[in-house]
């Protein structure tokens, strides 16, 4: 297996590309994630510098011109700001580990260096910086930085800088905690204090504004004259060494992190401890064991296609380091800990777009995402009150206790499909995973979703039922009546609530209520064209050719808001996503139609666009275009020079890439739409061969596809049924069926 | 004639109706604007809290909780807030005079007083307060407060204090200026200095994050022992009078502003000096005479009711001071120099409801407002090209500069109408004062809105022109298209434009475009019905009944502007606004079946909205119903009990509330409806007599309504023709013309 598919390398440093590397570089261990921060940082790029973040469009707001950006994230430890409401907090920066030669920093931009190499290893999630520096003294040393946050020891992070000169020379180091940091340009601390614990470990408390205290620790080694200096927001352990020309020294960086949150108590000193008898090796050994375990559990084998085979490795990697195990208090933000750009907070994403992956290579990680909904449920009825309604609703953005934190009044007041999004993950996780899920521990959280859809949904003067004021995923229609997607969505969730009712504490009349509005609300049609919404076709035209002048940014960054709200344009795929996630329940002629008629007006300046029109092009048999899409799709991270990760990781589109080769190419029918394994391949043609595993109903598989078979093998205990292209077969545990596709 | 008509009288102090008293009691001379406040304040209502004030929906924004509320105002001083943009910068506070006797200062709530006893003299704008006040040492004092913003001297506020004491006493006596306020929350101050220019006079000068200086200086007379004291944001004279038993003593204070933006400077301690010789009677007689000069140009009689009598002169009062003569700067604020509330910035309002009672009693001063719309012309070019827009697009809120200030999006965006509001405001002004306005200093203005109209309208299919995704005046329908309104005023705009288009840089090409947009823009209707947009009668049912529990409050405090986005609720008269501003346009029929269907459905959540109702139900018959809508709106201010002007005057409707009287019951067809002086005169029963003076095209008229006749004198140099009820006449100049009505 080749390396290049294993490794994402930065040849050589460059200032326009820094921040979309650092994100992309993230580390984690669930519990905790760092962005990949050059060790040294910049010599003039302040990370303290406040001001005041209005809500804006997410989708046309500008970054602050930071040239890197750190990260330090503990999943759910949220404090408010004042016009953002909660957002997570940005903690405390411990990755500080700088060499100087007389008084030269080392500095990417200042220092004169070579041979700039940066590694991460996705199989083991390690990060490694190579560099040759000729310091102004004259003296050339070699650099070797690796780090890794450890799987074993979620709190630990573990750095290692190997030096070597060619000539004897004093090096000062430097490790640090700085907690002079900003999260939206707000300072979050309400108290810091640094304590030195030892001459080689510094220790700081932070209390956060969240009311949370944040505890850290960091230890260095290798260097013997170390001494720890305390100043009122940064602490840090100085030393010198002494390299001998030609002889390689070693030190190492140990730093912990433990917040008055935490599940599992892991006091710092503790931990450094627990790990003082351990060599980096053999921490890094436990990590890598791990992370193997990951990679055997959700590997997808590309073959055909290196690049495509590394950049889909590079979103499995990011979705196996963001999910936080057994902890519902957290599902996995919009950024996946990799930037606060969309403030830590729980979107629908975490439905539709992340709960597949877990749901078939990991399903007690994804029943987490459920727990988490049902964890939250009074914060859903908070939101229900807020607006008056009865029942629950669930937040545009969800804080840790489900509080919807949208600052942006057209999406937390009208995005409301995400109440419905909620339940029908509910239902497809019970489907694929615990049949009983819905009728015991989901029952009352989906009645109460059904309530609050009975207040919020009015009626004509005939009595039909009309879900009016609604914005859709097309965010660029605002409020709009009888969304397509919306009331299916609703209609699905209402049934489900009418189905367990009973074990929900609905009465009679409520479950009949609740399926009479679910089979009254209005899908707008005009002939076989599904319409977004009531009147969509009496928008304006977007006029793309005159207006979108600059096609490699947003057509939203080139007009203005009030222009797109008027507008024929999509943001994203909107009736087209309602039938790749309904397959069924639209015919090939509509779903022709509807890709007809919006595909040109679909700017897919989300993110989140493009991976749905891959799997709709494949359900219409449109092979080409859904190559084209989904690799449009699958660089967004780790294409550095179009910004890439820099705000961010797009997890969404992760989880999304996944369900193309797995949904899309693989057609693994979801255990929403079919019962037993059902499997319709389109194998790419730039491709040899797909092979994953997975889990159907409880029953460990592979699955294997190149151009001329599909083999599936049952890694379980129990028979599997099948069903490949229409073709029905049993396979017994340990059996490996092949099933020959006619070319 | 009764005094009760001329007084506005507060009995006794509560601190439940103090704020609203406080904005009632504004004075003014039209370039300095002081609130209503106790010339001692409160002991505990601090007013330099700082807080962030976030943009919110302006209907339902809840004020602080400040008991008191302090404003000192010189209309067009802004400074930019980080939240809501340039706002009008709250000076600071100048009306300090303070007794206290043996360390206990005068307080209203821990005194004990009694006779308290406050009254706005209307006719001379001198507010004076009366109280007698037992001191805890056992004195008793009776003092009498007098104060006036000079209207001889605009930039000096006058005060005397006079004191009565039961036995000896000595009295200290407090006068200061206090810098430390804020604006919605801001310290819009970046530096304070103060200085004693002698014993008895304090100065100081402050510069506003605006960029601009002022100048203040009080002087305090009548204490001899007085002496400064200067802190960094407050200065203070203070000293102390002996009080003989029985006999008064008075102290004076007055006090000047200046600032960099005056048009005429009025150095602070040069006014002082040239005010030294005048007696506070002197002062008060010059100040007076012009305030009987205004009244004799404005004052509406009524008899027969003397509480709308009283209520009517506190609107035209307000209406008076807060003009500011000669300054096409700045037009009137929604708040009227009375209070923040609305960021000092300018409105619709201007041209819809203020409008009128200049252009018909002072047509000069009705200039300005137009002349400001063109002298802000560079910043609608600039709101135009903030949206990709040619041409010139007014702001819904515009500050000085012409720049919309409006921080929420749905308003500023979508509520396009205030750009032919302009227009209709020049049109208005040109047909009832100055014909040749519109083809001279207005054309190019005129032209540039037009050319912002051709790229903010879309196409149908066949051509035809749609204005979609606008807001009309109805703020409760945020998002919609074809609104009756917004369509209506933009084409008589575009028609407009296509008159003075040659004038006004337009090409012939220009022209046949404005009028052929102008022709094709629909008004949506079903059968006779006016519809406020398209779809409108497929929105929600507001369910007021269900929903709408304390009818003393607005719906909107009690519902979800969520909910009140998907309704057929209505915040104000739209359509009907329409109808009343256009009334040749639609028959009788269709006002009757708009009235019949959008007044179920209003709730006159907006001041705005009761006034027009009134208007159409006398162009209904609907006599009753119009005097019941005519008081609803009356007492808006003077109903201290439901908070009144607590937060400043509701100055557009009390330019409502005379065009009730004036074009309603006396019944006078605007310039723009008619090129005779027509009445139609519907006195109300309640009613004996309406008597005004206005001008009309020039000729100086008095109109005098009673039961039996309606009798209009000539008071100018040139025949007047007339049509009263239909009858045509012509009115030679000095003649009084008596038109008998049937009853």
């Amino acid at each position: 297996m080749s390396e290049a598919t294993w490794e994402l390398v930065e040849t050589g440093f460059d200032i326009r590309t820094a921040k979309a590397w650092e994100g992309l570089f993230t580390l984690g261990s669930g519990y905790l994630h760092t962005r990949g921060s050059l060790e040294e940082h910049l010599l003039d790029d302040p990370q303290n510098t406040s001001f005041l973040r209005m809500p804006a469009n997410v989708t046309a707001e500008k970054a602050r011109p930071n040239q890197l950006k750190w990260g330090t994230f503990v999943p759910g430890l949220f404090g408010p700001h004042p016009t953002l409401n909660n957002e997570m907090v940005n903690l405390p920066w411990f990755l500080d580990l700088t060499p100087s030669v007389a008084g030269e920093k080392l500095d990417m931009q200042a220092s004169a260096t070579t041979g700039y190499r940066r590694r991460l290893d996705l199989r083991t999630a390690v990060l490694q910086r190579d560099l040759t520096w000729k310091t102004k003294s004259g003296a050339v040393l070699t650099l070797c930085f690796e780090r890794f946050i450890s799987a074993a020891r979620p709190s630990l992070s573990v750095q290692r800088l190997t030096l070597l000169a060619d000539r004897n020379t004093a090096v000062d180091i430097r490790a640090g905690i700085d907690a002079d940091i900003r999260t939206s340009g707000l300072d979050h601390l309400t108290s810091q204090s640094f304590r030195s614990e030892r001459p080689d470990t510094v220790a700081c408390t932070v209390t956060t504004n969240g009311g949370d205290t944040v505890d850290m620790a960091a230890l260095l080694t290798g260097v013997p004259t170390a001494h720890v200096t305390c100043g009122a927001r940064e602490g840090r352990i100085s030393g010198t060494i002494h390299l001998t020309a030609g002889k390689p020294l070693v030190v190492e960086k140990r730093s912990t992190v433990a917040t008055s949150r935490d599940l599992i108590p892991r006091p710092p000193l503790t931990v450094l401890r627990d790990a003082a008898s351990l060599t980096f090796e053999a921490l890094q050994a436990e990590h890598a064991a791990l992370w193997r375990e990951r990679w055997e559990r959700s590997d997808v084998v590309i073959e055909g296609d290196d690049r495509t085979q590394l950049a889909l490795r590079a979103s499995l990697y990011h979705l196996l380091r963001c999910h936080v195990p057994g902890d519902d208090r957290v599902t996995i933000d919009a950024k996946g800990y990799a930037g606060d750009a969309y403030f830590g907070r729980f979107f629908w994403d975490t439905e539709m777009y992340l709960l597949p992956f877990y749901l078939y290579t990991d399903p007690e990680r994804a029943r987490t995402f459920c727990d988490f909904r049902i964890r939250t449920l009074d914060g859903a009825r908070a939101n229900a009150r807020r607006y008056g309604y009865r029942g629950a609703r669930y937040g545009w953005e969800s804080d840790t206790w489900g509080i919807d934190g949208c600052p942006n009044w057209q999406y937390g007041d009208h995005e409301v499909h995400v109440t419905a999004d909620v339940v029908y993950g509910m239902v497809h996780y019970a489907r694929a995973a615990a049949p009983d899920y819905l009728k015991t521990r989901a029952a009352e959280t989906i009645v109460e979703t059904a309530r609050y859809w009975l207040d919020r949904i009015d009626r004509r003067p005939d009595g039909s039922p009309v879900l009016l004021g609604v914005m859709g995923p097309n965010e660029y229609t605002p409020i709009s009546s009888n969304n397509a997607y919306t009331n299916t969505l609703v209609s699905f969730a209402l049934r489900t609530a009418a189905e367990v009712g009973p074990q929900g504490g609905a009465s009679p009349d409520e479950c009949r209520l609740f399926r009479e509005v679910a089979d009254g609300l209005p899908i707008p049609r005009r002939g076989e064209l599904v319409l977004q919404c009531d009147g969509f076709d009496q928008l304006a035209e977007p006029r793309f050719d005159e207006l979108w002048k600059d096609r490699t940014t947003g057509f939203a960054n080139q007009v203005s808001q009030e222009r797109l709200y008027r507008t024929k344009c999509l943001k994203q795929a909107d009736t087209l996503m309602l039938m790749a996630l309904f397959p069924a329940m639209f015919s090939d002629a509509e779903c022709r139609a509807a890709w007809d008629y919006y595909l040109p007006l679909t700017t897919h300046d989300s993110s989140l666009s493009v991976g749905m029109h891959a799997l709709m092009a494949l359900r219409l048999g449109l092979d080409k275009e859904a190559w084209a899409f989904f690799q449009q799709g699958l660089y967004k991270d780790v294409d550095v020079a179009h910004g890439g990760a820099a705000e961010g990781i797009h997890i969404a589109g992760c989880g999304c890439n996944w369900m193309i080769v797995v949904h899309g190419f693989a057609g693994l029918k979801t255990a929403l739409d079919s019962d037993t394994l059902n499997l319709q391949p389109r194998l790419p043609s730039a491709l040899q061969r797909i092979a994953f595993p997975m889990i159907w109903k409880g029953i460990p598989i592979q699955v294997d596809l190149s151009r001329h078979q599909c083999a599936v093998t049952n890694r379980g205990q129990t028979a599997l049924l099948l069903d490949i292209n229409g073709r029905s077969a049993t396979v017994a545990p340990g059996q490996v069926y092949t099933h020959v596709l006619s070319s």
